[in-house]
């Protein structure tokens, strides 16, 4: 902290009365919950839509697709619960198949439609908490396949209560294929790192959904608190 | 950053073709749009709630009343308009009374109710653009009354354009007496540094206000992109 | 970095033809090879000279006995290498006693000397090679009646190999009785992190030792690196 | 800071007594008092001895000439004082050619020798005491033949009391020229913002010179606190 309670306690003038507190964060914008930008990943040097890798420099961040030109998602969320479909928490490296999507909206009794942002629950972020030092090695999470299904229905986001969407390890001799495919294919932006016991609890499986970046220049991801109204 | 394009163009590996840029930020928390903590101000070394402000710490951040305990806000938001109700830009150190914001709800035809997230529009922010460095000296803003106002509606969130809500400079032998009464004695947080041109382009003056900080441990306030939903 | 060859290989111009690269880091200051400030430790809210720890504050930094106040050390460095006496790497936990530095002092022919800056080689660093995350539970260190003895010798300076100069777990009921000892009873400062190795080879047990902390405002301590002039 | 006198005064607990401060910076590598690497300025896409700009990349560092390949400079150091030889501090944007490093040595009845640490003070750092906001445009420096003349005498390094040993503005049509001559071209490492107050009313014009880089892995530069050993 900048300045806190114990600098008072320590003396410190409170002219007018006032006393007051504040601090400074170090935060890398690809951790915790946060949103991936469609500047996060591409492959054949060229990001979605065709830009260039070399738009993103250290020097000035990403002049295109940064998550300062990402506007406010405000959707339809769907959550598609691969937890309660399967009774347990997934383990990590479980494989979530487009059938597996597919089995959990029917048993919501839900249809995808364009627009929708989809949330999916795979258990990893709950397994986390008797776990010591996480692995981000491996998690269970969607295939190159299962990705392909969202992006066919033209959903407008992608989140998940895991840390990169995609299964891991990959499938043999691809590299974040959901990656390659939402973001930079497609133009899906990804969330990570969701936490969604509450949505949970309520038993809802769509929902109105809001999520909002911070607009930091050039940045290629925005930590963010997504809220689902119910 | 901590890898961009210009790594690749650098000859950066790119095993299965994937590639992906990464950055961090070092950001002061209560910079920026952000919304400030009921730690973040008080007195007579009580928080609000009559918690101990020794309860702020360097090594510990703040134990009670941090911004990892707001939750997100989802309710009315009304606009207050200053500047539409004198037709131009308030100027530095320019009062905002309780009857001013009284005649802007009356401009728009809406009465305030309990909960409602005030935002009120005092045109600092549009000013600065033709500033090269701003003052941090003085700034339009409500005196003392008017946030008294404001509580006596039991509102549920305090937002302005400019970058502390109350007047600057303070009325004779007070400091921040907006940041005391409100966040310390009423437990209303603040928004400071909205961007509202798009919400003044609406023409809107009501609409459903969602407002999500992130869930910064101990901290004394978090950058936010809150939401207008028209 | 902020600037880098990246951003040239992505196209970034080269006005008259300069390129350049420029980064930043985020550094605690009692880490790695570093020295401790006479600010670092202290007890009964006494600092050195009997300044009041609330000099020391998070919106201020330490008024009093900052690490910017620490002149350059240029004088005598002795080497009193334990490893050598025992003929192994000293373990974790390991006491290295009074009689321990004397007996390390005599194999080498040398008497301490008031303004001497002692080094003491446990070996712990060297150890660290072959541990993947090494424990800052334990480790080889002086004793309280060992740091005794070199106050009593009026020593300029105690550096080491290790990452607390004394040795951990403590004795009973203590807790850092050597920094309490030397940094705050006797006003001297810890070096911490050495890397002896060079050192070590040359043979040599007493030289010329340069050793000159960050004038950072108000810092408890600074990353260094001191030079031995043989 | 991290933990400070005031966690303590807010009631922080002691176990055996021990109580103790730490803190952390946020630091640009190349501003202050600081040792310019050789990786930190080139042209033509070449680092001197020829390695590539692209082996400085945001995800590594330099993998080659970083800061951390720099061994400490122990060597005769050598004052030309430029504001000796004028009678008073210089001021913005005047030249010091060769001419003057000439007058400035035989002032002093000294002659440059291979290795060498050359320091030059020009007053620039004297004369910013009295600017609230100093400019980066312009500086009182070294022309390229001034460099080319240190060169010729094979110095191990140059150091001055301004911001870029070179003066500013640059010669027309060049870019720090005296950076690409003497970093890129020679190899000869660049001390910035020297404090030369003390060493100058010692009235000594040599003297043994230690400066001893922070090992920052892939860095630019590093912060030092060169001494002169008089």
């Amino acid at each position: 902290m900048g300045r806190d309670g114990g600098d008072y306690a320590a003396g410190a003038k409170r002219p007018g009365g006032f006393q007051f507190a504040e601090d400074t964060v170090v935060m890398p914008l690809n951790i915790g919950t946060h949103v991936d930008a469609l500047c996060h990943a591409w492959y054949d040097d060229r990001l979605y839509s065709g830009y260039l890798g070399s738009t993103l420099r250290s020097a000035t961040g990403a002049s295109r697709l940064g998550v300062d030109k990402m506007p406010p998602v405000v959707t339809r969320g769907v959550l598609l619960d691969l937890v309660r479909l399967r009774g347990r928490l997934l383990t990590d490296g479980e494989v979530i198949t487009r059938s597996d999507l597919m089995k959990a909206a029917n048993a919501s009794g839900l249809h995808l439609e364009p627009g929708d942002a989809v949330l999916i629950r795979t258990g990893w972020l709950e397994a986390q908490k008797k776990v010591s030092s996480p692995s981000l090695n491996s998690e269970p999470g969607i295939d190159l396949d299962a990705a392909q299904w969202l992006a066919d229905h033209d959903v407008a986001l992608v989140g998940a209560d895991n840390f990169a969407v995609g299964v891991l390890p990959f499938a043999d001799s691809t590299v974040f294929p959901v990656h390659q495919r939402l973001i930079r294919d497609c133009g899906i932006p990804l969330l990570e790192g969701l936490r969604l016991d509450q949505l949970v609890e309520s038993g809802r499986h769509t929902f109105m959904f809001v999520a909002s970046a911070l607009p930091i220049a050039g940045a290629t991801g925005s930590p963010l608190s997504p809220v689902a109204i119910l």
